[in-house]
Parts: structure tokens; C-alpha cells; sequence
């Protein structure tokens, strides 16, 4: 590491593509993490409400994970091992095993993708699709899911969608859950997939996240899900949780659909999976469904070891007991109260999400980017999400505490009364 | 690490997708490895000519990269940093800026694309397709660029299409070098593409690995790809070389195109770029075409710290001065001289490939997978490649030492000729 | 014409495909037609409720236009014109000119596109695609336009969709005007488009029937046409109305469009265009969105002579004046009146449509089926429409007598009457 | 018809789409034709070498079909009869297959399509995807299938495939026989098919033209058609000849792929099967892939009755004896005399085509057009193809008489000895 770097953000400028995007609104040159706090070069530190957008649900160097990793290393474990058997994979697979599918009933297989998101849902993709021999597959609108081809068809972000600069295929759009006033989603599904003459292919799957994390924070009624799986049922499509934000833990539980009565054939995990916020993606898929010949969908990174050893170290530390989710449980109620704090200063604002995946609508992304811009200068990272970046959003660490978590609450809250007493946004 | 794992292999049947592939054919349940050598749950060892499939092409564990990653974690850096700045990442850009592309005059810009290699060909294919407002990408017979869906319309392997079920798009397949005999493919694509009822709409890129690992290890001459240069500046489109598996010095040299008078407009690396098996990939675009705004191709994993740390190790270490290249020069004759061994043994067999990646087309796949499987029970992880399967393979890391790689070789040898002794092969 | 054919329709069963399909529920083999009655070979006649599917709107062999075919024909008119000049041609544009498009203030350019209805829709698509530089066409649920690949895309019917053995592309599909109970439609569409995630891209067109003739007689409110008028506006697509099947008086105006204040940039016509059943189709489109290059959109037949004499005719004889208009709203209300009637009759049922192209929904394509085809037995050629054939459609020529109108219904009513007293319907 | 147009074509300019085309180069206003002449408005004759590119290969206004076509309507025969069954429909058929297809040993079903070319093709390859399961199409270079979405897939020429603004799906293009020196285009084609990473998807159909007209009259050899059907054979494709410009004599057969050993699967007929000029469109089917239900593939004026009476009338004409085939094969030699001395004229130039539709290719499309402009002027009306308009191209009616062909190439060839002795090009 350069010790002497005096002007360390010229190299990216002249080097670094302009597709850089988070270090634009928060120029720090970060050197160092751990729990949820980030120190910049300049020593400063940054209490993070972001969390590498639901990557680093544990904190960051979660010291049971670095100390497991660290021994790793040393030891001359492998880093990487395609997809041939190690030990440190079979662990993993056993912690998998033993802590989170047995428990939930769950006889999924656990696929190992290329570690990133995107992969995990055009793994997801292909699978449902060779599984029924159907193309088309049902997205929702503001639903994320990855910017590849088979993902980005999925995914409703005009932005994103843009940058293909040609037309996806193989998914068809549908309006979330009350997406639009009146307008019974599920149920307008139900009736064009009924019809002979509605107009949409029969789908291989029906795809959603039970919250839309980069959407706008918005959550699935419970109600909407089990109709979303009625409907799935009835037509022969598959249902798809894409669980890569939602899930380990961010919504309160492991998966974020559990308790909602909905067993899904086909799951997506990627971002916190490792623990460590290494790369580490996976696709869960019933027996039945596991239909990919070896190697019919492959990928270099797939045997990415270093996360496997953290991420079985996650799962052992925080998921082997009820402690965990009882601990989010209250954590959540207490980013609700929070949250609901700062949205009474702000008028026509309200809460969106769920869980430990909250945020608030100010209305305008212009007020939430301002809200967020000033946070981070008081030492608070924190991000906007929705179509139009409206949604202040709460992606703290999972293990964040309550001191903390406050303390960062408190900071938002300052800057967004900052933001409203000087600037234009408060006399709208 | 579980100790007394006895029936290792069970949670891999029970829980792990059918989808898994290399450790079919290679069950060994591996704990460790340095350099070449891959060393077994039973305490045995292998030398590993596959490499993670080029991923490693400096070895397993190199010991100054695993220092400097240990004294990072030691040390709180970050793992995870989305496209933050951080100080590993600036060194790491530094190390590339320095001692990669300003010395061979390349004023590419860096993108960090998802950490697959798939994910680094989605977003190439993306660029051109955004720099040029046309969607049209000319790929070629053999080629593999992944599996994803705007990837896997590039790929030409039917088994892998075939995963996708369901028509691919954007991509027009023309034969490759010397793919039929009497046909000069460059000039067939020229021809095509200049005949305004060619019915080849015009392209955004044309896309090639100089060397075709998946593929067979065919190797375009230099005269080939001169022409598809000109070919692609004639018709506006852009040349994107995946340097995947044949770059960081697979080819002899850093990147596979080097000394042929060519500089590509888009460069895709991903495998060995992180030097220590970690998941990186990177597009190298030329600031002219880097046209993708801030997070327009996004991904969680696209800031893999730690693969930073190592890729700038290795970097430093191998290519701050010609020595490294010099051994490879070297290592590439010794390489050839022993597959010219092997293919003398084999009626009708040839060497395929170019520098340290290489190896003998026997012409039968049934016949390189027995080869490769006699092999392994010798000691030594070799695979195959092409469209049967019909080439053995040698991507050992290319810091090998020679006397390993004799080692190796004699092992091979041994295998091939126990095969041609005592099976159906040797009648043929 | 073969006058001792014993078995006529031995040559159909081996030689027709099996494709052929009114044939199958009304196999009289016909010799000729005059007005509203079609004669077969036995010398029985039948009344004309089907009419071509609307092709015939001025009844079959109306005398002017036969006097005028067979006077070019005897004198040696041109039969096929490619898209050369002839008098015909002129005298038909000046007919359009002088009689519908001036005095409806049209500046709209006549397109002659192949033939057939799906042709002109090809056509429409084409040209907003390329007026917009976008590929997306919004259509709707229930809509047909025809089984071309392009216009394929388009229609909704399932069992359509299907014969396409392959996904089609570049449509949206939209609920069309009260589809779902709740959904204002036009609002939901405004609402995604108007959403920057709402996932659906930015259109070069919305695409719809103001009646849905196939689709089961659904009628657009001039409300909802408004409100998606307002919509293509705001996102700068193109309004496409599909009139081949509403067209040419159909609905009780020469457009079917007229009278709602909308005014669209491009209108496709067929079906009755030529007035006696001649293959003829049109694409009416603004001057300032005319814009296909010469012959980048051609066919063999876009000058089917014989086809311009008497779509002239038909101009001239019924739509110089406001007679006929006159007459036709007179006429839809006799049709309305009568399938009232029919309606009080069948439980549930209820009346569906516009003008001259109405029906009634009786609820099971059963139902509706065996009631056509017990009218067929007494002499009335019918046939049911809507995604389940549910709706007994209405389509007679609009030149049909009040008093043979009137027959054609009590024979209607007698075979529901028939149907509901004698089979397992009633009971339900 | 308006007797007074003092400015004829004011109403084109004024009203018809700039799409329109051959009356920019042929302004002429017609009014009407005879055998091999049209007349124009001022009293001018031309001879006709453009046939309505290949649509009137028994010349304008047969006598014997007018004499029956105006019988027919005389006799209120139908015009527009969906696909009812009528005894005018059963005389077509039986014509044909008395006199077409049972002769030729072919048990294939005949398919009544939209009365357009592209129609055909579309059922064509709607059929070969749905009795294949497959999607993937081969398609050639400079072949001309239509520009309606799925038929355009397959056409070659860029400006009619940039018309429609979108890439269009399921053809992979490959190379005409002879197209590329050195190039052996039936074994490439099968190289790649056979090739398990050839990257081209398992081919629902291969469709090719025996004479690619709008191409440029580019001939395939029997050899090259026989090893096409062999790959189809082999790799479980169907062999889709489109006769449509080919066919009903043009190449002196009436099917253009009689003499070469060879039996499509399907094959598309429109242009000249009504013999007189009007809409007619069919696709011939073997029973086996007979596999569309009961209007799957549909359309209004499939039925296009007038066109069944001359169709039938032109087959017992020309048909029912060798006679006529003779006639051909003279004029075919004449055709090819005449051209060979238009050719030894032009530095060079060399002859194209076969039977009765050849040309010649000077080399450039501006020489081509110039010479074409000026037989114009001369009273010839003849057009250019290739894809740079470059083939002086002769589509007379195949029953011009041996007097007005020498007359007409009497005229062409004065023509190019004025267009070489007066232009630019003659120093070329």
C-alpha cells in the first residue's frame, strides 16, 4: 500500500472507468474497516449505514470470520477450487445443511454460481426455463436484479435497462404489489395468465424479492406472496425469491420469506452470503428442479474457498441459535422508531420496507440525495434507493449496536433538518 | 475445518447441484495447496496442471501475495468496498497504470465489472453495443465467453447453449482462423460484411480470443486477427480481444495479443488477474469508448478488496521487469518439446495452442479423457478441452518449476502410453 | 368449374391443410354469393352474419363494383401494378382524398403494403420503430393483428401466439379498457411508463383495436382512448389504430375512431377496404412519420389493380354522402335491439360491441359454438369470437336489408332457443 | 377512372407513401396491358421485361383466364371466401394436383396463406419451428424472403432489413453456394453444423431460393442443393424451398428444383401461381409436417377466390402437357444468346441466372440503372437486382413471343451501345 500517495483520487480519474459510481458522492479513499465503521485515509471514521449495499450484514472483519480466514491463508488453504470437493466446501455445505435448510424443511440443492448476484439470477433463470421447457419469465415492476442480459431483462430500472442499448427478452412486466391504487396485482396476473387471449406466454417462473431493495424499500404484502405462489402453482411456473439483498437476516429472518407460508422452488443468495462481503453467490433449487448437467452452467469463480470458510463461520456464529434474529428483531423496531422520527420532520414523507431494510420516502430524490449528501459530511454513509432515488435507506450491519445504530440515527436526523431549514426543499 | 469428516463426500451428493463438474472426474477432496501442488484429505499430493483452468497462473498460495493479504485482513482492511476508493485499490490501479499499460503505450481506462469473467464479457459486449447504437457482435466457432445470456450468445459451445434454453441474440457466428479447410475466414467475414445483402447486420464488435482455451486451444496467427483488425476499423466496429484465460502471461506474454501490431479497443480479463485465485475481472476500454455512465453495469462484488491486494502483489512481482517473460519463454519450449514427445505416440494427433498453453489434439475425446484420467490416478490434475473434448490440456501454473513440469510430463506420458497399451484406443 | 364434382370435398380432406378451419363448422361448398346470401352447390342459400370477417361489408358482388371490375378487366386493365402509376390507382387515391381523408382533415399518406391485414400492421410497426428509433410497441390483452412474426408479437391470443413455435419481441402487453375489474388500464400504463423502474421501455408506439373484433367484441371507451392518446403524446410514441377489422364503416363511421376527438398518426385498414373481398390493405400514416425509404418496405401485390377499382367504387357509392352513415346507425340499432333479445334469453349474457359489430357473451364457447352452428343448420352463417369463442359475433355486411337482417336474427334466436331447451346448457 | 387528369401523378406526390418505388425510375402512368405489353396513359406501349418481377409469367390479361375470371364474376362467383369450402377452390385443387403435383410424385398439401410471398414464408417457417421444436433457421447470403418481421430474419439486403428498425431473430446466415472464392459453402455449413461448438443452433429448417432473384440471379448448382438437402437430412432440419420468384416456369420447370434430384419439405409459392397478376399465396407441405391446427395460421383473404379461377385456368393451360416446358427451354436459349451479346459489349460483364430469369452483371449498379433508364426511354421496361442493383435482369413473360423478345433486346441492347458510348462509363 502507497504510504505516500498525496493525491490518491487522481489514478482513478485517469484510470478507473467513469462507470464509477458510489465514490462520487462519497469521495472518501477508504483504508480501513471494521464493524460498522469505516476509516478513511485521513483517519476519520464513518459509521456505515450502508453496508456495501447489504453485503456486510455481519460488519466488516467480523473477528471470528478473520481469524477463521486468516488461519486459512496461512495454512495454505485453497483460494480457489472450481467446483472440485474440498474440505472447506463440505464444511460449509454441512453448516448450509444443519443451520439453515434442515431447520426450514427445506431439501433444496445448493448450487454454487459465478460469485455475483447477476449470476445466481441467470442461473435461476435458465434453470426454470430448461426445468419447463418455457421462456418467459415474470418480473415486477421496480424488481433489481442485475444488469447481464438475462438479468437485466428482469430487471425494471429504465437506467440500467439502457445501458444494454438493445432490447432483452424473455420477461414479462408486471405491476408489484400495490403498485398502482386499485389495481389488485396479483390478481390482475391471475386473470391475464387465465386467459387465452391475455397476451402473456406461459411462464417458466415467477420471479420477485419479497422486498425491493434497490425498488424503493418496497415490501410484498405476505397476502400478494401466497397469491404470487397460487397463481405459480396453477400456471406451472416456477416461483423464484431473488433473496440476494433481502435475505441473511436483512428482513429479520434468514430468508426473508420465512413465516409467509410460501416455500419457493428456486432461491437466489449472493451479497451477505459469505459473511465477509467476499463474492459468493447461490442458487438454491428443489431436487426436482436441479437440472443443469455438470458444468451446463459454470464459471471460473465458483469454488470461491476464502468464502466459504467465512461464510460457514457466519452461519455457525449467528444462525446456529434463536439469539440472532431475536437481537434483529429489536434492532428492527428500533430503525422504525428512528425512522419514523425523521419522517414526522419531513410532511407527505412515510416508511417503506421491512425488517432491517427500512428507509423513508421523503419524496424527491433530489431531498434525499441532499439528506444523504449531508450525512456523510457529519460521518454517516448512507445511500437513496427507489426509481427515482427518493428513499433514504438503512442498510446498517446487522450487528451494528444500538448505541451505534443511534448515534447514526441521530446524525440523519440532524442533516435532514439541516437540509430542511436551509435549503429550498423546506419551503416546498 | 471439520476433523473427522469420514464420509466427506456425502453432503457434496446430498446437497451440492448436479450442475458440479471438474470433481466428477477428479473426486479427490482437497485441503491445501502451494505452488503446483494440490494436496489431498488422504495427504496425498497432485500436481496440478489445470490451474484453476488459468486462474492461477501464478501457483497456489504464492507466498508474497498470501503475506501481503494476511497483513491486509490483519490489518482491517476493507474486504468489500463496492466502487468506493480505497487505498489497495488505488495501489493496485497504480501497479496496473505503471507497470502494465503505460508501458505498452495502452491509455485504457479500468472497469470493474462483477468478478466473473462472464460478467467482464456482458459488460464489453454492452460498451460496444452503447459506443456504437448497433447490437450486431461477430464471435466465432469455439469461442467460450460464459454463460450468461448476453455472454452465452457469444459462446459457441452447443452443451452450454443449450443451458440457456431458450434462443440467444446479438451475436452472428463466423468460423475462426483456419476453421475449414480452403476457407480464409477473415476474408469470408470481410466479404459478408462489405456485401450490402451480406445479411450480416453491421456490428457492433467483433470478439475473439487469440487463443481459444475452452475451444481446443486454437490459435489465430497474427495474420488473422491483422485482418479482422482491419476488418472491424473498415466496418466501425470495435475489437474486443478476451484475454480470460489466454492473458497474464498464459500466452508467454502479459496480454495474449502482444507483438502482433494490434491494440483492442476493449480488453476483458478475469481468471489470473487477481494473481491468487481470487474472484477479479476487469474490462480495459479505451477512453474513447468509455461511454457507460456511474453505476449504468453495476454489481455488488465489483470491489473485491482483497483481490486488489494480490493482483497489485503480482503484478509487482511479475511484471515490473522482463525476467518472468524470459521464463516463459522458456518454460514454453520445454512445454512444447514434451507434448511433441507425447504426440508421437499418438497416430494422428498434433499440438495445439501457443505459448504456456498448450497441448495435444489425440482426436477422440474418449481417448484424451482416459489419458487424463490415468493421470490423475498417477498424481497429476490434467483436463481436456474442445468441442469433444478431444484435446489434453496444459495449464500449469506458469511458475512451475521445471523440474515439476518434467515431472508432470512423465506422468502424462506414462498415462498415454498405459492407455494406448491396454485399451480399444490402442487397435484404433 | 368441375360440374359433375360428386364428392367435393374429398380434394379439401387430401390435399388442403390442415390448416383450413370456417370449413370445418360450415361445410357447405359454396358457388356464389350476391348481397347478404351465399349459395352452395345443393342450390341452398344461407344469410351472411360472418360476412369475411368484416371483408365484405358492402355485401358480396355488389353490382357497381362488379359492373366496374368487369369493365377494366374487358378492357384490358392492369391486374398487377407492382407500385407503378396507373389511372386506376390515381382515381382510387382521389376518391380517398376527396372522400375520406380531406373531410375528416387527414394529411395522412397512403402506404400500400402487401395484402393482408397482418402485412399493414408489419407495415405500422415497422415505421414507428424506425420514426422513433425505439423497438417497443405497447399492445393489448385480447388484441389480434395478424400472425406474421411481427405482428404477431402483437395479438394476444394464445393459441396464435403458439403457432410461432418461438418467443416473439418487441411488445408490451397492456390490459386493454376494462379488462380488470378496478384497473383503470390507461391509468396503469401511464403509471409505468411514467416510472423510470416501472420496466417498461420507452414506446415507439400503442398499438390498439377501438373495437376488438377477434378478441371478442370489446369496445374502448373514448375515455380510455383519450387518456392513451394523451399517454402516447407525453412519451413520444406513436398511435397506431388497428382498423382492419372496425374499419370501413364497420362501427357506424368510416373510421372507427372517429367522433372520440383522436386523431392517429398511423391507421391500418384491410378487410373491407376494397369493398368486394379483393386482397387490399393500407397503412394511412402522417406526413411527418412517412418515413420508409422507396421499397424498404415492398411486395409483390401492394398494386392489386382490380382491388383499386373497387375500393373506388365502394368510396363513391356509399361514403360521398352522409346517406349511408345515416343508414348504418339505423341498422345498429335494429342489431343492438335484436341481440337484446337474444340476450334476455341467456342467463348471464350480455351484449358486446359498437355499431355493426356487435354480440353476445353467453358465457361458454359451448354454448356459443353449438348455437352457431344449429342457426347454420337453418340457413344463417355465424360464427363466435373472444379468447374462449364465448361471444356470438354479429358481422353481417352492413348493406344487408332490414328485412333479411331480421330473418337472419329469428333464425338466430330460434336455434338459441333450440340449443337452450334441448341440451345440458339449459340446466346450467 | 377520372378522364380529365391533366397532372396525373400530382396525387401520388401528394397522397402515396415515399415508399413507393418502381414509378420513380418507370413514371409512366399505365392504364392498361396485353400479353407483353402495357400501354400507357398516352398512348405509349412498352414492352414488358419486369413481368411484375416474375408475377405475370404468362403475360397481362391471358385471354382465356379474363375469359373466365369475368365469367365468373359475371356469374356472381365468389370473390372473397375465407377458407370456406367452394367448388372454384376445389377446381384449383384439383388442378394442381392432377396436373402439378401428382405428376411430380409429390404427396405434399397445399396451404393457402395470406396472398403475399412473405406470408408464405412466414407459415414456411413457422411450420419447419413447430414440427422441429427448434427456432434456428439457416438463411443465405443475397437470398430475398420478404420484409415481414420473420421472413425479413431471413432476407440478406440491409436497407430492407434496416427498415425494421430492430434486429430481427432465428436465422443465422451463412454463405451461397459459390459466394466466397475458395469457399465451399455446403461443407462449411455442415463443418459447422456438425460441430459440437460451431456455435449455430440446431436448424429447425434450412431455406433457400434455387435462383436468388431479387440477389441477383445467383444460380445454385444441383450439387450444392444436393449436399444442402443431405445436412438438413443429417442434422433433422427441413428443407424449405421458396419458388416463389423461381417457380410456375420461371426457371423453365415449373418448379425451379425439377431435374435435380431433390424433394423439399415445404415450398413457397406466390407471385405468378394465380397466373394472372392477383394476390395468391401458397406453401406446399409434406402431410408429415402438415402440422398447423385449424387456423393456426391465419388470415382474411386466404381464400382469394378470383385467384383460384385464372390459377386453375393457368395450370391446364400451360401445365397439363410438355408443350409448354418445350417452349421454354427455346426461349431460354434465345434469352441466353441475346444476353451473351448484350454481355460481349460490356468489359467484364458475365451472364447470371438460369431459364427464364437471367441477367446480366455489368459490374455496377450505376451502369446497370443507366442502361436500364435508358431502354425505358427506348419503350422497354426492365429493372436491375444485386445487391448493388448491378444485374441488368430480364423477367419477361415467359410467353413473350420470339419477335417482341428480340424486339425488346434489340432495344436493350441499343441502350448499353448508348449508355458506353456516351457516358462515363465507357472510359471505365
Amino acid at each position: 500500500m502507497p504510504k505516500d500517495m498525496t493525491t490518491p483520487t487522481d489514478i482513478f480519474t485517469r484510470r478507473e472507468s467513469e462507470a464509477r459510481s458510489y465514490c462520487r458522492g462519497i469521495p472518501a479513499v477508504f483504508t480501513s474497516a471494521r464493524g460498522s465503521v469505516l476509516t478513511s485515509e485521513d483517519g476519520a471514521e464513518h459509521i456505515d449505514f450502508l453496508a456495501g449495499c447489504s453485503s456486510l450484514n455481519y460488519g466488516h472483519n467480523d473477528p471470528d470470520m478473520k481469524a477463521a480466514l486468516i488461519d486459512h491463508i496461512s495454512g495454505d488453504g485453497l483460494a480457489h477450487g472450481l467446483d472440485l470437493h474440498t474440505t472447506t466446501k463440505a464444511a460449509f455445505l454441512d453448516a448450509m445443511d444443519t443451520h439453515i435448510l434442515a431447520p426450514r424443511g427445506m431439501d433444496h440443492r445448493v448450487m454454487f454460481t459465478g460469485p455475483t448476484g447477476a449470476n445466481a439470477v441467470e442461473a435461476a433463470m435458465k434453470i426454470a426455463r430448461k426445468a419447463t421447457g418455457r421462456t418467459n419469465i415474470i418480473a415486477f415492476t421496480n424488481g433489481f436484479h442485475g444488469v447481464t442480459m438475462g438479468a437485466l431483462a428482469a430487471t425494471g430500472n429504465s437506467y440500467h435497462r439502457g445501458g444494454a442499448a438493445m432490447a432483452t427478452q424473455g420477461v414479462t412486466r408486471m405491476p408489484f404489489d400495490a403498485y398502482a391504487g386499485g389495481v389488485d396485482s396479483a390478481a390482475l396476473l391471475e386473470q391475464m395468465l387465465s386467459d387465452a387471449s391475455g397476451g402473456i406466454d406461459a411462464p417458466a417462473a415467477i420471479m420477485l424479492e419479497t422486498v425491493q431493495g434497490e425498488g424503493g424499500l418496497n415490501a410484498a404484502s405476505a397476502d400478494f406472496i401466497k397469491k404470487i405462489v397460487r397463481t405459480a402453482r396453477k400456471h406451472g411456473a416456477l416461483l423464484i425469491i431473488d433473496d440476494i439483498q433481502a435475505g441473511c437476516g436483512r428482513a429479520g429472518t434468514f430468508f426473508s420469506f420465512e413465516g409467509m407460508g410460501v416455500m419457493p422452488d428456486i432461491v437466489t443468495m449472493a451479497k451477505s452470503v459469505s459473511g465477509f462481503g467476499l463474492p459468493l453467490a447461490l442458487v438454491l433449487v428443489k431436487p426436482e428442479h436441479d437440472v443443469f448437467g455438470p458444468a451446463e452452467h459454470n464459471g471460473t469463480f465458483r469454488g470461491n474457498t476464502h468464502a466459504f470458510v467465512t461464510a460457514r463461520v457466519a452461519i455457525e456464529k449467528f444462525w446456529s441459535d434463536a439469539a440472532f434474529e431475536t437481537e434483529l428483531a429489536k434492532k428492527a423496531e428500533l430503525i422504525k422508531k428512528r425512522l419514523t422520527e425523521l419522517s414526522r420532520m419531513i410532511p407527505g414523507s412515510f416508511l417503506k420496507g421491512r425488517g432491517l431494510m427500512r428507509g423513508v420516502d421523503v419524496g424527491s430524490g433530489e431531498l434525499a440525495g441532499e439528506i444523504c449528501a449531508r450525512a456523510y459530511e457529519r460521518g454517516l454513509v448512507i445511500e437513496t434507493s427507489g426509481s427515482q432515488g427518493q428513499v433514504v435507506k438503512v442498510l446498517a450491519p446487522l450487528t451494528t449496536s444500538v448505541e451505534l445504530f443511534n448515534k447514526g440515527f441521530d446524525i440523519l436526523i440532524d442533516a435532514a433538518r439541516d437540509t430542511l431549514e436551509t435549503t429550498k426543499f423546506a419551503a416546498e
